[in-house]
């Protein structure tokens, strides 16, 4: 499909033919679709715009990941397929692994998606193959593996569009979880410690920015950033901001 | 994938799997499961259940292709993969014509899809390669391309997961439009006569049900039916049903 940039939805549309061709290449699966057309439904309802509970989760984010000892960016092939540069480029801003989790693992698939985020830059990916030899509780293997010197041993995770059962299992052995995923309802979105409600292709660039900018701060300051984020009423304000966009389309 | 008929969201992931064996088989494109994702994710904001301003719009709905002169069911290939033996029950029921009509239109997917409809008992599908060729004005074609002998003189047309193009230009054309569709803010919605938002998994059963009782009833009780319907206010009150869910997420 071909389009004009000037097009009023051109970042939705390319974004989709991006994912397309991914499943052509392998990188991504055929579900990969269907999630990523949920979260354009979510997108849709957010006025495909980064909201202010988005930003306001994003400083804290930052300020969590700059503190962190191991922080671990968590990469799937919808993840990789829409941000795999910019991911690079945050690994690199706040000196984070990055690690593959699929969940449907199959090694060629990880192999492709190491070579796709080296291609941008990226010097090591963990979590290929039998480098993810650890397991975590509550979830059926193969969803469990980690790599132990990445998610294992992390005390900061970021993950984006991440299954809810996986997004427990983390946050319950003991992980920081960050989540992006523009649906505020979601099991993930409702266990992380801060939950991003936005797409990807806007919330990494983004956390890249907050992250270049913070990285100046002492620690002290850091940590304020993180003590005055109150996850459930920003989730709260996000939904308030669904909720008021669908106001506005009621007639009687 | 496997899963339990027991699991609480049974039907949802059955949905999702018969689609994406739909796409290995050519029925379905890949732009179909990203479709699908964004039903997903309405479906959910409804409590993935028929919400009453459905109903009634079914009801509506039923007294418009019973009352029809031509009625014609229109069906695209996701339509096709989740409800085509349903599809051929209701032409028969309400005397209406089925003819494809695909967004990505290929001559061996129209194909496809009516040899699937065929397997269910349909004895003709209209639309199929150089029979669709008449033009309905205002979009581009190959996606204006109707049959002359179905949606060309119909005068009630059933659309469902529909493009918010064609439903404009077909309600531009004069045909009075019945929807189906899990977006009460998609342009198809919006545009249509009667608007059943809902999951066609669940509608076209429903509007089975409804035309079997109501073929009982005479011209003016189905006209009745119809007068007496609001599409304005009833898209409002499903509006105002998702915002009540939403709602009860909302802790502060």
């Amino acid at each position: 499909m071909s389009f004009s940039p000037r097009h009023p939805r051109f970042l939705s549309l390319k974004t989709r033919d991006d994912l397309v061709r991914a499943v052509a290449t392998g990188l991504v699966v055929p579900q990969g679709l269907i999630a990523q057309g949920r979260g354009e439904a979510f997108d849709y309802l957010l006025g495909e715009r980064t909201i202010p509970a988005a930003s306001t989760a994003t400083l804290a984010a930052a300020a969590h990941l700059l503190r962190a000892e191991s922080p671990v960016i968590s990469v799937n092939g919808n993840t990789a397929a829409l941000a795999g540069k910019e991911i690079v480029v945050l690994a690199s801003t706040i000196s984070a692994s990055i690690e593959v989790n699929l969940f449907h693992r199959t090694l060629e698939r990880e192999k492709m998606i190491a070579r796709h985020l080296k291609r941008f830059g990226a010097r090591e990916i963990l979590g290929v193959g039998s480098a993810a030899s650890r397991t975590i509780g509550g979830i059926s293997s193969p969803r469990a593996k980690v790599d132990p010197d990445g998610i294992g041993k992390a005390d900061v995770v970021l993950i984006s569009l991440e299954d809810g059962d996986r997004a427990q299992a983390l946050e319950d052995a003991g992980k920081n979880i960050i989540s992006i995923d523009l649906n505020p309802l979601s099991r993930t979105s409702q266990v992380a410690s801060v939950s991003i409600v936005d797409n990807v292709v806007r919330a990494i660039p983004a956390l890249n920015k907050a992250s270049r900018k913070m990285k100046k701060l002492n620690r002290s300051q850091l940590e304020r950033h993180t003590l005055n984020f109150n996850n459930e009423a920003n989730l709260s304000n996000a939904i308030k901001q669904i909720v008021e966009y669908l106001q506005g389309w009621i007639k009687n």
